[in-house]
């Protein structure tokens, strides 16, 4: 089982390089500091700049969201819930946190594997 | 299997049955009216007035997102990600619907089975 | 949403409606009586004389196994496991009962919904 | 998030750590060549000589089969379907190969993270 990850595309020469990377990154989209027992709102969203198919044969199928080693959520798309049309898959969970967070992001693409986005620290505030 | 459905809680007199229903039931909130073609975010949140244990033993394990007989998405969740404390497990999908749509949503709770929201009707907007 | 329970296509006249009938329902292998605390092997499969798809926009893309309004186990499948050929998708399960069991199963088709098995007792055994 | 590898628990002298190690550890049991476009059975099996727990707090929520980049199938499970008791958890996939794969597993653990096999490769007969 390969894991694929983001790199920087401003790095990345070529354009269908960039295109192929960014549009299977998963990123996570948050606060930076989150309420200790309060809900807190984490956006994860495949791509960036580009988009992905929504074909039969080529979607998202599932984003995982991690904290540290322990997977909190997982969402599972049917082929089509994006219109079948070019398109950046999101869902935003509302965990509660109780400390620290390091969250990362996965993303399968029936095609093209498994991607895993850079890992963002959440810091607690009481 | 059975499927629990949402009663209007207001037509209950009995304090431990209204919380029993409320806590359990799935919501599905979303605009009346949908862009085709163009995302749109369906939230589904399990409780209106009550909250949801989040035990080990007893928590909600995952929501799927219906239109009519075709399920578009499920999220599971690990126990504790909403902090091992009671409250109101939700996830905002963001589908892209191409035609009019009948939204269902079901919840499952470790203990106390499988529930189904009402439907809630989109109609479309070019 | 729409639940599709088995029916006996035994009593069905038209070829089409018992293939369609049959491809789609899941239905429960296993022994009628199991060990208490013992690995109990539980199969699931869709179709009994009929062949489901397993194209990419038509397949078979989750099962789950229930007791009674617990579930208990659910499978998702990948379109392309089965080879992209028309077969019963089948998993089997061993799951340790501790007391008298109900199950049934469910499949969903991508094109065609939820199906339901019949309902299968197991008696428990010291 | 991390992946931890199987490591070949006899090369290890701490008998908490071949118990840890073992039992989380996903195995793939199969034949070594499968007929392609029929159906091949496949057996994950977390855990070789050591049982792990089945408790609400820890326990083996899912298990995943991939063949290369491509994820075939996954299971999860709901606390308390191996009788709470500590056992091997399992699940028999049937798919159908077209081609040479090269299948692990993948288990997680609620407590203790994501486990991956080794990897085995299936030769193709005609």
């Amino acid at each position: 089982m390969k894991i694929n990850k983001y790199e920087d595309i401003s790095q990345i020469e070529r354009e269908a390089k960039r295109d192929y990377i960014d549009r299977h990154s998963a990123f996570v989209h948050c606060e930076d500091v989150a309420k200790r027992g309060e809900k807190f709102t984490v956006k994860v969203q495949v791509g960036d700049e580009y988009l992905h198919p929504d074909d039969f044969d080529h979607y998202i199928s599932y984003i995982q969201l991690w904290d540290g080693e322990k997977m909190l959520a997982q969402t599972n798309f049917t082929a089509g819930a994006m219109g079948s049309n070019p398109s950046q898959v999101e869902v935003d969970f509302h965990i509660v946190p109780s400390r620290k967070m390091k969250l990362t992001a996965t993303a399968f693409c029936t095609k093209h594997g498994l991607w895993e986005s850079d890992a963002k620290v959440i810091e607690m505030a009481d």
